[in-house]
């Protein structure tokens, strides 16, 4: 027997007009109690509406999520985040891979527009940061992860990029490292920005420089990582540097196949420093070095600001930093040649 | 200025009716022409709302995607394909993971059968196929990938295991080696069985047999993997497995990291073959021969089916066999004790 609105409301211990406010979107029902009465109707099969309620309440219960590429195991990580919170909360996920590319995610604004999502998150870099205005001035909830837009008024979700570039650089420095590289991501990429700016920062309390030749920006492939680590690692044994902070796990990744190809030993004669502590990390030989991003955490906030973005319009915007950590793992050790 | 509907159909050749069909999912328009003009929709920003036409024309343009683990690395390339090739034809992926717990699929399809998506794609195991029946009773359109549910009658896109585990078994003996293993998924994965009955196949018909003790079952990670390689490896050398087939990367990488705790050389002391072809398999030391599935064909082939589905349901339904690939890298080779 097909399971009503009364059997719902009996089975939750609620009213009938709760259960019709869970289905509305409207009402002064906190989220943890519609999330309750949603698993009930989940639980009793219970199948109102939801369009019909989206018409009427305005609501769909439904966020977009907006990454860079899905395939990417941080941002499926963070997908992963998203969804499990989301789905605690009773709201689904629409993910859309951008590439990063601005037609890309304007037609995606436009499509989860037209799909009358309650909000976004987006974690993915765009050049032209206007196409969120239109959005804004409608009022639909946009929050980012993982990637920020300083002049605009968002709630965001990051981790303390340069503070992670401050733990890589404190760390080859306890090990005795003097001649250190960075591989970068692309400039605009704003997070590997900061980890840049941190990873100097505390070489120059230390006393010490980085030479211009010794930054080097990729895009942010396994395959930019190798390329730009040969350059460097076959520079003469003198200039070589024996420390390489990289931006993303995928950097490290290409650095460890860099030195391979080379038949230099890590971390004898070369250290790796990764950054996310994607599944990737865990799996390379010798394992990975490199400075967590706490994705779960990270994840569960964005849909928790999100959800209080729904609630109530006006108030002030939230950045929470969160903040990452060292793991260190056998990809780093004291450099191996006195000179 | 907000772009009308003679807007999108001036911009896009066709009439004011055709435009009205895409908007309400009826009439006989082409996947095809349909996916031209919600181009230019997006392009001219045209806000149709899409929650009525859902309600008149019952289509919400959305597809939801079940897998057990969106950040595991098969499922979230399983996911790009899916995605690009639904934005392709105008539709939007909701993405659930399920941890293959039944309990979780059945919440996902309750939940899915409430925003009213207009097909599934599943591509998670379930020990209860009656799940699904309610959702065929009510002409649900739904596909499966990656597994397969024999006695319900549904399309499916399949890599054909049997044959990759043919191939792996064909590479080990032309290699020349005589003790081989297995590390097996959970007998109820549909996918791993037939890798294991092809592996077995190819070894009887070249006269050798593999001891039961010989094939373990793991559950899908990578310390599963690495607990079950230790025990074969710590087998007296005489005893000892040569080879091991493991029936996917993950477990294919504990593989690795049990070789390389017990200091045995890879590929001279054990050769190890994986199966699907993530982008793990490039990353690992040494990197990973394995049996690659074509996951990019298997995403697009998968949404044409549905969308062939949606369109006319009494057609006979179709099991898609794609052809899977031996990948050699270098943790395959010749054994190289002889004794």
């Amino acid at each position: 027997m097909k399971a009503t609105i009364y059997d719902v409301a009996r089975e939750a211990g609620v009213s009938i007009a709760a259960v019709s406010q869970v289905m509305n979107g409207k009402g002064k029902i906190s989220e943890e109690r519609r999330a309750e009465i949603l698993k009930v109707m989940e639980k009793l099969n219970y199948q109102p509406s939801v369009i019909a309620s989206a018409l009427t309440g305005k609501k769909t219960y439904t966020l977009g999520l907006l990454v860079p590429d899905i395939s990417n195991p941080f941002f499926a990580e963070i997908a992963r985040a998203v969804e499990d919170q989301g789905h605690e909360m009773g709201y689904s996920l629409v993910i859309c891979s951008t590439d990063n590319k601005d037609e890309r995610v304007e037609r995606y604004l436009s499509l989860l527009q037209q799909k009358s999502v309650d909000g976004m998150i987006i974690g993915t870099g765009m050049d032209n940061k206007e196409m969120l205005k239109p959005l804004m001035d409608r009022s639909i909830p946009i929050v980012m992860i993982a990637r920020e837009m300083q002049d605009l008024a968002l709630h965001t979700v990051v981790c303390d990029d340069f503070v992670g570039g401050c733990m890589a650089a404190q760390h080859f420095v306890a090990l005795g490292h003097k001649r250190l590289a960075i591989l970068a991501e692309h400039t605009k990429v704003t997070s590997s920005r900061e980890r840049v700016k941190g990873f100097v920062h505390t070489l120059e309390e230390a006393g010490m420089t980085l030479s211009d030749h010794h930054v080097r920006n990729c895009r942010y492939t396994a395959e930019d990582g190798k390329r730009e680590a040969l350059e460097l690692l076959e520079l003469p044994p003198a200039e070589r540097p024996t420390a390489l902070f990289c931006c993303n796990d995928m950097l490290a990744i290409g650095a460890l196949q860099a030195a391979k190809q080379l038949k230099l030993r890590v971390p004898e004669d070369v250290s790796v420093v990764g950054f996310d502590n994607t599944i990737l990390a865990s799996v390379t030989d010798p394992p990975l070095t490199t400075i967590a991003q706490p994705i779960e955490p990270m994840g569960k906030k964005v849909v928790d600001l999100l959800l209080l973005e729904l609630k109530k319009k006006s108030q002030d915007k939230q950045r929470v930093v969160m903040r990452p950590e060292l793991i260190v793992r056998q990809s780093t050790g004291a450099p191996g040649h006195v000179e």
